[in-house]
């Protein structure tokens, strides 16, 4: 269905995905031997629990062996600007690594973290840019500066399920609301969901987070986005909650005490008894309230364990295309 | 025959598990699909080398994929405690990643050491007892803050096989003596054999140690104890070497040249030709002497050995009781 | 064919393993089952990218499962030295830690660096001596202090490829060029290749570096030694560029600006159109200018990716060995 992975761009069928992840997570050995003799190679650049885990146990229901490489612990620092005199750091060109890492694998899967220093440079995705430019094989992102494409659909897939089980009436309110945290976060895992749910096109989406906090256009264009998170959550059926940087005053947190932007059961008397997300890692009671998460209102456990079927069903349209 | 396997308690028949660790020994492909399309994580929240070795390597021989996350270098700091506000250096709840980890795998492997100041949160075993709770799926200790009772079915193992080829006319005498060492030491190993040695039942059992250094008395209930390592070793067939810190004095080390307390071959002249057994890794000439290490009373290379075969006769009999 | 792969002395038919090499390259799944049930512990005390991911690739083409045990960042750290009172850093000794390996094993492989401190000590390979002695299982070489064998095979493997696809009239020249760094690498790269272009014997052999870098002459002997660079590329049809620190003057680099000794494409027009290597990673425009690399004279890629082929066939001889 698709060569590459990197974001929803890369999906010209989201449904038939959706119903693909479905059915491996009904049967996760349906198609135990399409990626026999197959090798993933999964490159991360910054540190990773349930995206590791997940597509590594995706691989394998697929019989695809996945081999780990964690290349800012084990290997050594990357340079990746062109005709670099590279009397520093950085002990290899990605102009050579990637060609090399192209012969060894079938697929590649690649982490990166945006440095939330240079908006351009994070922005038009260099590293994950040269991977797809020198690499020579399809690559999967698990991850990069920008997108978070396996925890988007994975996203989706959650609503989808919840929408099967509890029917509504009417379309779906999404609503995507900005969260308080302690450090500087990336923008990938909201620009992801928002591109995600705007293709998806089933939901009445809203953005909402305090002033200087706008996404980058190009992610959210669709939705509706307001600073009054209250206005937000009206008759929402589904609240996304997660923490991010500025986009504009780039890679800047909050300042000032931003805790009532915080989740809570009392927020939620206001929604149409509205179902709870997140990526996860989360703060307990910075982010959300034990009494959100810990409540029927959350889905977290189930959408971080939809991982495992959403990648399942993205290397499977990644290996039909190379058999 | 066991859900969890965290410590002896959870083994009804030790006979039986021991018998099956035997036959894995005589033929490790036995039961080689046994565990097919089953997986196992295994969590370290500390190092290890036998312990993650042996448990990929049992894993493997029953047909399980083993996949390893050390935790403590790949990922997070995790929070314990409950209703914490996370605004530390603690990026994710058990209570969020445990569940994630009890989705993604059929089976899940832990390894995590004392703090050894909090002597109370130790001996409550925290961490397992958050991811016992949390997971909901079967747990195998690889080493915990009080016991380690994969290192203990190996022991016992050891011992059997011993018994099997040089049968004695009389129960043997079993002696588990502290030794000196250059750093606090966990005291799981050596609750943890003194709570086997204890269940097995087959044997004389004495603890020798410097006074001060007294073990939690539910695991040693039933063993005769001394401070006087002469008197212990008289006529000993088995001699377990290993140091422990304070319980009493919670984490402390002695203080003093307890350089006496190493085990020579000198000493061993008054034992019944006694074997010699440490868990590894050991400070030779520090806890053991070279000539006792490189002498036939050794046995620690055995030892090490029979971990595969007593993790794989564990890991058989938790997934029978999954199928 | 050979039990251990430690050198190029362990190989008795170069050619037949290059044969070898060559049919994985046309087949990977020739032999898929020969390593069923099989186990190689892949134990690295530094750093690797190729030889690691092709070294388990590898193992993996032959049914073979591999292990990566990162003993610098996992483990802790290991005493050699015969007696020592074991009461600093080191926490185990290898004579405790290789016959455990070898029981959990089959194969074991091993990466270790030089100190380049003690010539000496590094020379007579301790670490790998003391692996082979203790651990009772076949061994292969993943880069040891002096030579890397699984390198220079793939070394070998990449002319004999270029020869068949473009046969020479003559002898090929082969060019072995020290190239400036900015810091100390050892001399096992070039060590190795040296040791297997003579044992080879179908070349004209040269090697060429500034004062004072001569190698160890049980490597070179055989080969025409220059300082003349110049002189040593004249009709060259292989270039093979790489920097290492001093073994006269040991573990020293070169003083002063050596960045005349760069290869350049303008110094190619001397040889015979010469198709230039390198083993990775390289330095660019300090080790090797980009025009070189990005131009039809470079094989590097190829050359990393024979890493796979070559160490497929080291493990399939093993293999059979074993069985």
């Amino acid at each position: 269905m698709f060569k590459n992975f990197l974001s929803v761009k890369d999906v010209s069928n989201m449904d038939l995905l959706i119903q693909q992840a479905m059915m491996y997570k009904e049967n996760r050995h349906t198609r135990a031997t399409l990626g026999a003799g197959k090798k993933i190679g999964l490159l991360f650049f910054n540190p990773s629990m349930r995206t590791r885990l997940s597509t590594q146990i995706a691989a394998s229901n697929l019989g695809m062996e996945s081999i780990v490489y964690n290349i800012d612990k084990e290997g050594w620092k990357m340079e990746f600007v062109e005709s670099a005199v590279m009397n520093g750091d950085a002990v290899e060109h990605i102009k050579d690594a990637a060609p090399v890492l192209g012969q060894y694998f079938d697929i590649l899967g690649i982490r990166t973290f945006p440095g939330l220093t240079d908006r351009e440079a994070d922005y038009q995705e260099t590293l994950l840019h040269y991977f797809k430019k020198y690499t020579g094989i399809p690559i999967i992102s698990m991850e990069s500066a920008t997108v978070h494409p396996l925890q988007s659909l994975a996203d989706i897939l959650t609503i989808e399920e919840q929408l099967i089980h509890n029917p509504l009436a009417k379309k779906p309110k999404v609503v995507l609301t900005w969260a308080p945290h302690i450090k500087p976060l990336p923008q990938c895992v909201v620009n992801s969901f928002s591109q995600w749910v705007n293709a998806w096109g089933k939901s009445d989406f809203v953005i909402t987070h305090p002033p200087g906090f706008e996404l980058e256009k190009g992610f959210t264009e669709g939705a509706h986005i307001t600073v009054n998170q209250k206005e937000a959550l009206e008759d929402a059926d589904f609240v996304y909650v997660k923490n991010w940087s500025s986009y504009e005053n780039y890679g800047s947190m909050a300042t000032g005490d931003m805790s009532e932007w915080m989740l809570t059961l009392d927020k939620l008397k206001a929604t149409n008894n509205a179902k709870v997300m997140h990526c996860l890692p989360v703060r307990r009671n910075v982010e959300l309230s034990d009494e959100v998460l810990d409540s029927n209102h959350s889905l977290v456990t189930q959408q971080a364990g939809n991982r495992v079927w959403s990648a399942q069903a993205v290397l499977s349209s990644m290996l039909e295309n190379i058999l």
